[in-house]
């Protein structure tokens, strides 16, 4: 079918059919803890086809890299059936990524260590059958490329500055300054590890009182569950907080607005230092809506006088904000 | 003289003499609340002359951007008599500055308010008897020009993620992230309004316990002369305090270890975004030196886990950083 733009430019374009033959695709990989979300997608930005893969990796690092180069063959394969021209692939990886040197420097979640990994997968394909071998290997940061996509197609599209922030069983953020992400070698947006208590609870990263562990979704149902003595595999995640908080549940109120005012400081302190114009709120938590972002508006508003208030929406993209946000990389990659 | 540079090109430039005729040059004014710093900079980045002018702030913002297109045929003068180019004029000032707009949208200092100073200023070198009128007029920060000139020429050289932390009344920060300046419209690098105690000081900005009520050197000075009720007329500063550490004043000892205590939570929370590899600490209580670098060093580390640590270092710039960096601002405009 035939999309007409803005720009008053036609072009073709389809979730569905096979007639975007004349147009660029990429490829674009999501590697995630469990699924790899894999998509064909064009260069008037409409995935065209979606496929998902396991991720393997209880079996080590070098099983889940072998399984990306299989996932970009399968999907390559998906996109020639479709008479599709393939051009680049993207892929977004979890942990401390340095796009620019093309090394993923450190991956709890995967168990990559200064890992070469875009040149690592630039060889495996080029080893296989087929043409694969001869596409640009880009590679990029999972939550950075989330928060490209919600800028460019998203949430935050029309503003400069802008600040994603998934809140899930971890809390991150991808910067957004005068339109470009602010990455630092892959060291930056680490919104989660702001001391909120000096002498809070324990967080995975070795410091107390990280916003992460109040105001992350697994940080809101541990809480909750050592607050009411419950095992923490009944409390079923901070959704059911929120549903036990609109029931007149008064720990549930206090666990949800003590992570409230954590994410307000945190964000806070955010805008003094980079003045966001919106903040884009995802992941999980995000599910909750307006019981979660109208008291985190009035929160962050209380705490900013001559700032500029940035406003807080949620997110538009959902899970898919990854795999788009790296195809965007890779359609950029070949402009 | 001719100085030989690390590309093998041969440029001449000086500090005192009159021969670097054929090199492009700039005028560059910093606008500070007492007084204008002005410089004749060329393109070796070596400043020809320095004049400095009184700001006329008591007679209204009206009379200092007089007193500013005054300053700048002044400076052209002075760069003619020496046979000098002039290609452009920069000027620095302080408030909230939108570089791209070219307009300063709110200065306390000065008084000015959604003022498009560098129009008022062309037009008025337009409207007087030399040709400066055909300057193009680059507007800057203060503080952001201060940083340009740390991170290109002086303690942040090299260095492509950076931090430049002046502390004198207020504190405020550059940031550059891969090599640029973050500046989000002027609202950018807020770091003294970082609040550190939620129910400390009144701060001016209309919060309480703001990074800067603390560890401001105004702020040492007054918590010092509070603690010991002395007249804060009679405390010289936090140079007084530094000095009474030193005898073994318990209350000089506490006012600057909780100066420092909260300079480092604020840091590591602009480190947890920004990851710089390198935070270069000036104004006036940088010329402490390692009685506040060597334990801000030390907090500092004790508050990060996996980050980047970064090296707190001083300036190299002194006062001087601010006309420095809106010259250098005004050659990137010509070349």
């Amino acid at each position: 079918m035939l999309i007409k733009r803005d720009s008053g430019e036609s072009v073709s374009g389809s979730r569905q059919t096979g007639v975007e033959s004349h147009m660029s695709h990429v490829l674009a990989l999501d590697v995630g803890g469990t699924f790899m979300k894999g998509a064909v997608i064009g260069s008037d930005h409409v995935p065209v086809v979606r496929l998902r893969f396991p991720t393997p990796r209880a079996h080590g690092p070098e099983a889940t890299t072998a399984a990306i180069a299989s996932a970009l063959v399968d999907l390559h394969q998906a996109a020639r059936e479709r008479g599709l021209t393939v051009k680049a692939a993207g892929v977004a990886v979890p942990g401390i990524v340095d796009e620019t040197r093309r090394r993923v420097l450190f991956s709890a979640n995967i168990g990559w260590r200064d890992t070469d990994l875009a040149a690592d997968l630039t060889h495996r394909l080029a080893a296989g059958a087929t043409d694969t071998g001869k596409l640009p290997v880009i590679l990029g940061h999972d939550v950075a490329s989330a928060g490209i996509a919600e800028a460019r197609i998203g949430a935050a599209q029309g503003y400069d500055n802008a600040l994603i922030v998934p809140i899930g069983t971890g809390i991150a953020a991808a910067l957004i300054s005068e339109g470009r992400p602010i990455r630092a070698g892959g060291y930056a947006g680490q919104l989660g590890h702001i001391v909120i208590e000096p002498n809070g609870e324990p967080c995975g990263c070795g410091n107390r009182g990280c916003l992460a562990t109040i105001a992350a979704a697994s940080a809101i149902a541990r809480r909750y569950a050592a607050r009411t003595g419950k095992p923490e595999s009944e409390v079923n995640g901070a959704h059911e907080v929120l549903q036990r908080l609109h029931t007149g549940d008064t720990t549930a109120h206090h666990v949800w607005h003590e992570a409230i005012e954590a994410l307000a400081t945190a964000l806070a302190q955010a805008t003094n230092l980079l003045a966001p114009e919106v903040i884009v709120i995802g992941g999980g938590l995000a599910q909750a809506g307006e019981p979660l972002l109208a008291p985190l508006r009035e929160s962050l508003a209380e705490r900013l006088t001559f700032q500029r208030l940035p406003k807080v929406v949620p997110a538009q993209l959902g899970d898919e904000a990854g795999c788009l946000g790296i195809g965007l990389s890779a359609l950029e990659h070949i402009s």
